[in-house]
């Protein structure tokens, strides 16, 4: 038998705030951080577990403690068994009734929730040799309809729908697989929009963007508003008539506000509007989307769980389904996210940048392709060239496109040099 | 000057789950536990300020370390300035861009924020000679509406319909207050309703609760529709026909269940159904209210912010609001959720049990009759008779009555003996 021997966690932190790439109209200065975790076993396969929470620096360490609290739950646990039936693994940390009062599903407990799950995700597709979206991709219907919890979906989303669902996407799936590998899945940039960045630095990265075949960028707006109408100038010159550009809030304004600045760059032709007020405010977000049709909002990187995905599809609240591979209870809470958006017909644009979450999160949309939507319209993964480096599996982002990875794993272990600068060596958490 | 020296946390425990005290359908054994803090000056008074978050067992640990992660904006501060503008000082945690993105302003780092405000207003209360309620009472309309973020709120309640609604219970404050102190608020019991007691001792405890003078009890369901029919038809059968009885799910179903079990229950004259659902579906709650009608939906324990309440009265999805003094930002966004409900026109019935919930949101509930929705009528405080022995000032709870509290402070101090066997000994944490 073999079994789990240890959750161990590091905290990991960059200072991405003295060079303000990342800077937008709420996060002026974040430190991109990470809260890792590594699940170790016994078995001869030497194979671990890696995944994280993405911070933005402050309170990376409470992040890291809530990781370390659900090391009890796994430690001394059989691994076949755990990893033979993932959705009953989700549920066992999901579930505990005691730490569920700390959300439930929601903030520093459900973020840790997801990295345990993804690491479990991780160690799973190495053990099977397989990428994870590869993994998730040859699972039955039945297997992947298994893997969701519908607690509070079964008004919009049933197990049977979602069977319906993923069996409609069986035939093909060879043929996208052969399709993903040859072309690759559409990549955007936010990397030329950063609100710290001088007009000359924008026009420059719009430039390379373009030259890059990204077929759309992205700015920051929202800290004021004569600032974003120069700034979406300078853009739409250099981009051209017809180039998509959308624009991010990151939650800066009110319902009112949202409309009335959102009315006045709308001369400037918007692809989408992203954030543009409380992620949790779902009639607030429907509200602006009734008032700037046929704008498209997009919204969902801060979209806690599954019920408030539910409820922004049941509103029409989002025309755009941003999911995140670290914000959420792991790889399952997602899939029930894609299962969703494919009920509504919604299409879904990954947020991703931050640290390695374009590495994790392309699996999801890649999985989406083959096995979920099988459609690629109107899709697009975010790309920020940011922290590639410390990933054992970086992105290959070519041609404005992201390339599949093929190496074994979830894409989420970081170099073993990046670990050893930050990895704490502390001793196992052992089971009570 | 005077400045805060430091802030110091305890994890408090206590095994209730032996008792089976707060068993509930989605809690069948919670250990009642807090995330103590205390705020220290170098003032010669010697003041501290005591609160705590409240949590049901494990993760107890990393919920302290929430709060531990607040206090370097704390330590060195001018206590005078800080507690002057106590708007300004909400802000100064909610408003730090890294740790809003480990929410936003929900979960653990929204329960580690509340706590520190709370403690904060608790030496407030403590420095004027007041409990907190007497002096939030006495501040004029002005001040109280600068307690209050309004960001996200203008679509519902701007300040200056928050300051029209207090100015509206201007007159009369001073009669309010003596009838309070005369008379009390009125409290229901949840005491002889949780899943763990048998039908004899349901039966016994619905008698005392009615020879002690509450005007309505509370029964958990949702675990077993047979048990459920069972007990109401005891609880029925001993308190009579007509006396309110409410029931509590705990979350415990999906939106057609729901509908389903309440609809079996509704022969036996429900006060109303309370977390029918989970605590993120407004609109699951929504379409709950309107199949069950007139019976009314309560819900808010769990509901973790402003943006929360203000879509759930928006769309209808409760009729009795229940506002909860350790889930949240702290007094300050409680007064945002009371001008809500005043805005809307809903009575809020707050939450409580726990450890020291009772104490705590007494203080907030006698606020809003004295100086923001200026009545009683319709509204009740939870009261449950456990840990009360634990706090300085402990909930004096005769003939079915909240009676006010005259000790200054926010009454969530603990006994120094409850303090001596837990609070950890630490160095002060001190300003980096």
């Amino acid at each position: 038998m073999t079994l789990i021997t240890s959750i161990d966690t590091a905290d990991i932190r960059f200072p991405t705030s003295l060079s303000l790439d990342g800077s937008d109209a709420m996060n002026p200065d974040p430190d991109y951080s990470a809260a890792y975790v590594v699940v170790r076993t016994d078995a001869p396969d030497g194979h671990e577990g890696h995944a994280f929470a993405f911070t933005i620096g402050r309170g990376n360490d409470v992040q890291v403690g809530a990781i370390a609290a659900l090391a009890p739950h796994l430690v001394g646990r059989d691994v076949e068994e755990l990893l033979a039936d993932m959705g009953a693994a989700s549920d066992l940390l999901t579930r505990d009734s005691q730490l569920r009062w700390l959300g439930p599903e929601k903030g520093v407990m459900h973020m840790a929730i997801g990295a345990v799950v993804n690491a479990l995700w991780d160690l799973k597709a190495k053990r099977a040799g397989l990428p994870l979206w590869q993994l998730l991709s040859r699972m039955t219907p039945d297997e992947i309809a298994d893997l969701v919890d519908y607690r509070y979906l079964t008004d919009a989303l049933t197990r049977d729908e979602a069977l319906e669902i993923l069996r409609a996407a069986e035939p093909g799936r060879r043929e996208r697989e052969a399709e993903l590998l040859r072309l690759g899945y559409p990549a955007y940039t936010t990397t030329p929009g950063w609100l710290g960045y001088s007009d000359e630095k924008l026009a420059r990265l719009c430039r390379e963007a373009i030259r890059d075949g990204y077929p759309q960028i992205k700015l920051k707006v929202g800290a004021d508003l004569d600032d974003d109408v120069r700034r979406l100038r300078v853009a739409r010159e250099v981009c051209g008539p017809g180039y998509p550009i959308a624009i991010d809030a990151n939650q800066r304004w009110d319902v009112g506000t949202a409309i009335d600045w959102i009315q006045a760059l709308a001369p400037f032709d918007l692809a989408w509007v992203e954030e543009p007020t409380s992620p949790d405010d779902i009639l607030g977000h429907a509200a602006i989307a009734r008032a700037i049709a046929p704008i498209p909002v997009a919204t969902g990187e801060h979209a806690h769980n599954r019920v408030m995905f539910k409820q922004f599809l049941q509103a029409h609240g989002l025309q755009v389904m941003q999911i995140d591979a670290a914000r959420v209870g792991g790889v399952n809470e997602n899939i029930a996210h894609l299962l969703l958006a494919a009920k509504f017909g919604v299409p879904v644009c990954p947020h991703a940048g931050g640290v390695g979450l374009c590495e994790a999160v392309q699996h999801l949309s890649m999985f989406d392709y083959v096995a979920v939507s099988a459609t690629m319209e109107q899709r697009m993964i975010e790309y920020v060239d940011h922290l590639h480096e410390h990933f054992v599996t970086p992105t290959d982002v070519r041609n404005g496109r992201y390339h599949p990875p093929t190496a074994p794993g979830a894409g989420t272990e970081m170099t073993a040099a990046t670990l050893a600068e930050y990895l704490t060596d502390r001793d196992p958490v052992v089971a009570s």
